[in-house]
């Protein structure tokens, strides 16, 4: 079973890597919501082509995630920083405000 | 001018997007230092056609870079920890203890 949201993610990460043609048509299949019927209009093609194309694509971003892990790398990060927050906050006494100040810059340079 | 370093960088991100021939050989020549001639004897074959899929391979490595700028994001995440942590230091006057070990954290997670 396809994960939209995951698929969402692997897109914004290699979404590059696609060509351009196949970048929107994904971009419009799992981030804007069109229907297959829809894109295919759009494309001047039928339905069971983009179809097909999304499928492929998938495979693609999925073959990518394998060899490179970007997501499950960003993941890890998110996972480490809400670890090392804690940890710092105890170890150091900050104060909340101190904490969520260094809480957004974790989150801006891990979204770099 | 190919700059070595450069390109040990790129493969260590970009590596696992290389046939493993491809990227066996690239790691022979720019990480362990072997010469065109000693990797053509290894691989049985001529000094001309490690030098060509060592060009093709570059290439092949620039072009991703191109598209995902995995390399030119790790380097901005590098500064703005930098930043972060001066800014941070100065902000809640935190100890140079306090300091040395958010920074190892941070670096800790910018290389997961």
């Amino acid at each position: 079973m396809e994960d939209r949201f995951e698929i969402s993610l692997l897109l914004d990460f290699y979404g590059n890597l696609l060509t351009p043609k196949q970048k929107t048509i994904m971009e419009l299949y799992y981030n804007e919501d069109l229907s297959l019927g829809e894109i295919a209009e759009i494309n001047d093609t039928s339905r069971q082509a983009i179809h097909d194309l999304t499928k492929r694509c998938y495979k693609l971003l999925l073959n990518y995630e394998e060899k490179l892990s970007l997501l499950s790398k960003y993941n890890i990060r998110e996972e480490k920083y809400k670890i090392a927050l804690e940890d710092i906050k105890d170890r150091f006494k900050l104060s909340d405000e101190a904490i969520n100040y260094i809480n957004k810059l974790f989150e801006d340079i891990n979204n770099s």
